[in-house]
């Protein structure tokens, strides 16, 4: 039953669990730091899957399934991988009813188990490249978790790929990275920076780290998607070498990338508002949800019958819902399904059946209640979901330009960080110190180097030196 | 490379194990016990998955997922199910570098967890049924593993439902069984029994337990899924209750119901042979291979190009892999694709190409090589995997068929199980203690009641009671 939302602008965080509860798209697991994905959650997780294994397996990857568990050694293996993951490790200790000789990690990531069986698979550069993807669970122990965007435990995709040469790495890094600002644009209706990470922020044991950021409805950065270049620091770690056309032995080049459900959290805070979730078209369990209206008795039969002959014409094409409950009025339904974000419905009752029309509104609000001839739905709906996903789309895009400001000089840097939220640009010098002073100075990080945009210009941290274009932000 | 595949009658141990590793299904992990399955391996299971899901939510089944980690009291709650459970169980004491107030088993099943939540979300009759399954992982310490069949971890969906009435989780989960026999005959290609297990081979928590049983090749038993109803024991144990049309409480009636990667286990078993994989069409990673032979420079672009236009032609409507390695030979290629098991091979050289048609073979040897008309391989495809799922479904049901033998009395089951592979039928009148016996003298269990089958006749055990016909054998 849906009790009343948080305002966004009361309070944010509230607003955001808020919805995830109400909506029921995840609840909280007994389990600390964990949560359940509930139904309607989870259909959404299915969508971008579908959505990008596809893409994967386009561009040649295959999926596999490597194990939960993995031995304590190997993760010591990599000295940076180690160090970065170590202080968020589960650890079984005891299995069977004894206790084990090594413990066992659960995976945090799995770079290092499948190091160790690409070495095993890799002999030839007839093997290469190899482009490995798996669907999995995995466990990293957060101190303050959120749902769906910091968890105990997750759900993603990490893809593991070995090549002969750096070149067809960093090609491979940034197809990916592509595919997830594709991904997020085209399916989420999220507009999305690339980005390359600093050093500071760059993933445990990787040479270089990309990333898509976008900005969500408080301003504040979300990291949507990371691609790595992680050279031959695991090749090297785990003993991966194949021979070359002239027989020599090299170590391949490799990448990892990977995508999670904190996608989901992304698409609440991306889009939604005071009414609910606003779910993109592409990813939305139901695009369209259909309520008959019935005054009385006698036209229940005519309003149903109508109903589902509308149901079967538009049901292979488009995701339906029927909300037939009838201990529930028209005007509670409309909220729930606003709440939950369907970002169509279509209102069926005796009157219009008569006129030969239903009553179409759509969740942006875009137009009102208007009237749509029975044999023109199909065509309306599928407009109407093209022309929802653009305006959300481009709504997210103005956000965030209207929403980042460029400093010249430091002082400004710290002090539009301290005082606004949003994104800052300017151009600056890589420098590690220099960058840990911002984050403690205003907790925003450096989210990353535009990647397209190849100009220099004068750092903000070291006028003698020309930087790149970096965002700051607070983030998620 | 393709290696010697030890003959099936000279060792079916190490030919099952052989055919894993060479066809590259999976691989053994450096945990003990458990497994990596491979690209070849886990797109089988991503056609079982797919099949699968479709007829899951057809019946108004959802998705969700709950934690990987479960509190160890949960698993206290309800008496059988720990006893079952907990000589198997894998439990994590640490993380994030401390020690766990309580520690959390990795889930060896969900009944426990799920329940919490139900409770959570079960509060009227109008939330019954409730009807969830989940995609993934389990942990089961075991100590004989074997790849596929029993290793540590595996993949496996678990759906879990509740419901008002008794009848209706009946119904359910007679639904469900049937749902996996008919993915066993209509895309595994197996023919299965359907049964009902006795009370030493129920479901640690079940009050019913249904399965289906299949006979591999060595004449063993393979439970291939099974559907539990599980009476009110969990909600019990887990306090779900819902009130209902007159508003009383009442507790939900509940079923679980799951299959696993072991289901490849069973295709290789069922339908493998001395050459290797025999792939059932419809699980298939790749139902036709195609194979350019190209026995000079000249006609490589011509045969290549042919070739590209046939893959166009069928490549939609089937799942068509072209192996246009040039540093292997002709027959080394049709070696190793029959080692991978795929249904159909055609092969394209200039001759056929001047003469307008390609060579078909089929795995099953039916037909030896034949030629299509280029015009007709569409319909030649088509025609062809539809003949060799019936040829394959046909000889499995025969081979079970002709290796079970009726007995009239306790001697002679006793006599046919210590001396021949097979099952075995009798009438049988449920008694554990003489279950046991049969197993400590011949290692053969009770795998089902035969569900189809009524009637009943004096019982082998007690010729003073009517049994109902049981079959006995060993089993995986």
């Amino acid at each position: 039953m849906v009790e009343k939302l948080t305002p966004m602008t009361d309070d944010f965080n509230e607003w955001y669990t808020d919805i995830i509860q109400q909506a029921q798209l995840a609840d909280y697991s007994p389990v600390k730091g964990s949560m359940v994905i509930r139904p309607y959650g989870y259909s959404i997780w299915e969508s971008v899957q579908s959505y990008l294994d596809k893409k994967f397996k386009n561009t040649g990857h295959q999926n596999a399934y490597f194990p939960l568990f993995i031995p304590n050694s190997f993760i010591q293996k990599e000295a940076e991988h180690v160090e970065g993951f170590s202080p968020e490790l589960a650890m079984v200790t005891h299995a069977g009813g004894k206790e084990l000789e090594e413990p066992l990690v659960v995976r945090p990531t799995s770079e290092t188990i499948i190091n160790h069986m690409f070495a095993k698979w890799i002999k030839s550069h007839r093997d290469l490249p190899m482009l490995i993807n798996q669907w999995a669970n995995v466990v990293r122990w957060e101190m303050r978790t959120r749902l769906f965007l910091r968890t105990s435990e997750f759900l993603w995709q990490e893809g593991h790929t070995a090549h002969a040469s750096e070149a067809e790495a960093t090609e491979e890094a940034l197809r990916m990275l592509d595919i997830y600002a594709e991904f997020a644009e085209n399916a989420a209706a999220v507009s999305v920076v690339k980005g390359i990470k600093s050093a500071n922020e760059r993933f445990a044991g990787a040479t270089r780290t990309y990333s898509i950021e976008a900005m969500m409805k408080d301003m504040k950065a979300l990291q949507a998607g990371t691609s790595h270049e992680l050279g031959q620091n695991f090749s090297k770690a785990f003993d991966i070498q194949f021979s070359d056309e002239e027989n020599n032995l090299k170590y391949p080049y490799q990448t990892s990338w990977g995508v999670s459900t904190r996608l989901i959290g992304m698409i609440i805070m991306a889009h939604g508002d005071d009414k609910g979730l606003n779910l993109p078209p592409k990813l939305a369990p139901y695009q369209v949800v259909i309520i008959p209206i019935i005054p009385n008795e006698e036209s229940s039969s005519l309003v149903l019958e109508t109903t589902q002959k509308i149901v079967n014409q538009i049901n292979g094409e488009f995701r339906v819902h029927i909300d037939d409950r009838d201990n529930i009025s028209p005007g509670f339904k409309f909220n729930e399904w606003e709440l939950k974000g369907v970002p169509l419905r279509i209102e069926i009752g005796p009157r219009d059946i008569e006129n030969n029309t239903v009553v179409f509104s759509r969740r942006d609000g875009v137009q009102g209640k208007f009237n749509v001839p029975i044999s023109d739905i199909t065509t309306t709906v599928s407009e109407n979901l093209d022309d929802i996903h653009n305006k959300l789309l481009e709504a997210s895009r103005i956000f965030r330009e209207d929403n980042t400001k460029h400093v010249e000089n430091y002082e400004e840097l710290i002090s539009k960080l301290k005082s606004e939220p949003g994104f800052v640009t300017c151009y600056w010098d890589e420098n590690s110190e220099d960058e840990d002073k911002v984050k403690q100075e205003t907790k925003a990080t450096l989210r990353c180097y535009v990647l397209d945009h190849q100009e220099t210009a004068k750092a903000v941290n070291n006028k003698k030196i020309d930087g790149k274009l970096a965002i700051f932000s607070k983030a998620y």
